[in-house]
């Protein structure tokens, strides 16, 4: 139905796209860059020359930068992609971005209707400033997300959306937990290997870890020492690709999302579901919108109160999990809402056009559509879910 | 002369203006700030609250990033910096931003005209990309920074100032050398000692260092020792404010900068020849446009082409590099330079205004004057030096 746009679709340089393992925003960004060609646009691409993607392709480095070793600063690369784009600004309709803070200054450099997507926290100390005066076209990934600025005027919250259906379901499972993410402790990992002994069940984990820095600091003095004195039930498996990750859920009796940080999103979550395999985890950022507590898993405050909860797992309906989680967050039903925005987007800026460069924009002449908020309706028993099944 | 105008000096938000200690950029700025207003501009300064300037100053943090221990990524804050001065952009005449690349970003994203001064090494992988479409009001603190991209624009190369003229000289001379900088290897610290002990000679050093990262881990592995394996004729004096810094220049016999990396300027090097104080260098960078060889120091290749050097300090004239030095790097002549880069700005953009917004530049009509390279002449005798005293 919408007519076809030429869409500049901005990804960072830090990973490629679809990303090896590792790399949320990159993944979304595959699912979308490959729906949108899919549907017709003349979709253009900005990402590492390592990326692989349908439409035409624009490279911004050589070679996506943490695979490759880079742990400098990030400024340079994300300038550098930005420029990218402002140099090529003309062939497009529309910029869709999602190189975070910096967005906001392509925004503010271009004459482009600009879409930015954030994919990170936003509550941090230098976000306040950097929304001041805020740009059309803010989308959130999750309400959570964008109820750290109530006052920003947010153009739609878009859950993040997979190709789930290929998902593997049905499979041996086995008895033991899992735990896929990254060594950290703002993941909740140790927390996990708690649950899991708590449980009395085996526990297998799947998490990246960083070569350096304070991610590395913290693998060497308090991850391997909880993972030695555990002991044999709980196996440590690296970082694992896509399929092998998506068999470990698959297989697994329960995931665990214990994590003690506000999680924007929690893709981990619906890649668990998909599987059929509920999850158990703290309350934190996006995860009452995603997991439906007492039907896609449960909550719980602390290791206690999560491993508590691991047997009545056994009492849910593991296809109902997976069937509603692949209706509410596939690539498809994220796209629609992207295309939703996109031409509010350009509606906007044909009634901005045809009422001049005003700045005022009350006392709108009606010649234009009202921008409108596309925020997902989260109904009532989602968010607050159920704490007991009847 | 200049008529008054309104300027924005922009600084980096890592140190305060004037740093504490250790900070070239923000020295810079302080002494430029304070000269423009005593001449009758309105000058408004973008810098960490912490900081102490003449005029009106806008407060990017509440601390300077650096001392109060932020070793996180300079994105979010830099960027910050670019907001605030966009916030503010009508109140300028000019803006005049010391940001390094992210300033190319605020040039795209204001329509007041900018003037970047560049304080780092251009020669990073990333700069192509970055200056390809370069904005007016380029500045190079030297020649050989400016060389690197012999390609752009430039307005200007624009040698750093100090105010020099309160430096100590004629002190108490001692026999000992000195080295002032930072514990890192492309500052060439080993190197120093190396020199000193080939030379003979007890060996000063009052150098900052990091705390952690690279630099810290380089402390460690490699200055500790070569420190300790030195003995007694090695001091290690830690970071010291500039007084004392000014002090131990005066009273050493000749200063060091082994350093084997682009130095786009070398603040070091003027701030020991306005003591009188030689200084023994590796030909890097900028130096060969502020140490005379054989006027006000030496040249050499590696430690023992240095350290051969040494004896023959004895024969330079300490009043006559003084004198030099404060006549071709004052804050004044620094101050007029930017004044005339100010003005030719300014009158091009008035230029741009008559005639439209045409981004054809070509084929001017004569209305408004042509933008000028406002080079400093480097006389050849300087940029050669003199190899030998007759």
């Amino acid at each position: 139905m919408p007519r076809p746009l030429r869409i500049a679709q901005v990804a960072p340089p830090f990973e490629r796209v679809p990303p090896r393992a590792y790399g949320g925003t990159e993944r979304i960004v595959h699912g979308l860059v490959t729906e949108l060609d899919r549907r017709g646009h003349e979709v253009t691409t900005f990402a590492s020359a390592d990326s692989v993607v349908p439409g035409r392709h624009i490279e911004t480095v050589p070679e996506a930068l943490r695979p490759s070793g880079y742990t400098g600063d990030s400024l340079p690369y994300m300038q550098l992609t930005v420029h990218e784009v402002l140099a090529r600004q003309s062939e497009f309709d529309l910029i869709h971005s999602h190189l975070e803070w910096i967005s906001l200054l392509l925004a503010r450099a271009t004459t482009v209707p600009v879409v930015t997507t954030f994919h990170g926290r936003l509550d941090l100390p230098w976000a306040d400033a950097l929304f001041r005066d805020p740009p059309r076209g803010l989308v959130a990934i999750s309400q959570n997300q964008a109820d750290t600025h109530p006052e920003l005027p947010w153009q739609a919250v878009v859950h993040n959306g997979l190709k789930l259906d290929g998902s593997p379901f049905g499979k041996r499972r086995g008895e033991h937990l899992c735990f896929v993410g990254r060594v950290a402790q703002e993941k909740g990992i140790v927390e996990a290997i708690e649950i899991a002994q708590l449980a009395g069940r085996p526990l297998k984990i799947a998490a990246k870890v960083a070569p350096g820095g304070p991610e590395r600091a913290y693998y060497d003095a308090v991850f391997e020492p909880a993972l030695k004195a555990a002991g044999s039930s709980v196996e440590y498996l690296g970082e694992l690709e896509q399929p092998d990750r998506d068999l470990l859920f698959a297989e697994s009796f329960a995931s665990l999302m214990p994590g003690s940080w506000p999680e924007p999103f929690g893709l981990v979550a619906i890649e668990s579901l998909a599987c059929g395999t509920p999850v158990i985890a703290r309350r934190i950022g996006a995860l009452p919108e995603i997991i439906r507590d007492g039907i896609d898993g449960f909550f719980g405050d602390d290791s206690t109160a999560m491993a508590f909860k691991v047997d009545r797992v056994a009492d849910l309906d593991r296809a109902a999990i997976r069937e509603s989680v692949l209706e509410r967050f596939s690539v498809e039903q994220m796209t629609d809402r992207y295309e939703a925005v996109f031409a509010t987007m350009l509606d906007r800026t044909g009634a901005d056009e045809l009422d001049g460069d005003d700045r005022d924009e009350g006392g709108d002449d009606g010649d234009g559509p009202e921008p409108q908020r596309i925020a997902i309706p989260i109904r009532r028993e989602d968010r607050l879910g159920a704490t007991a099944r009847g």
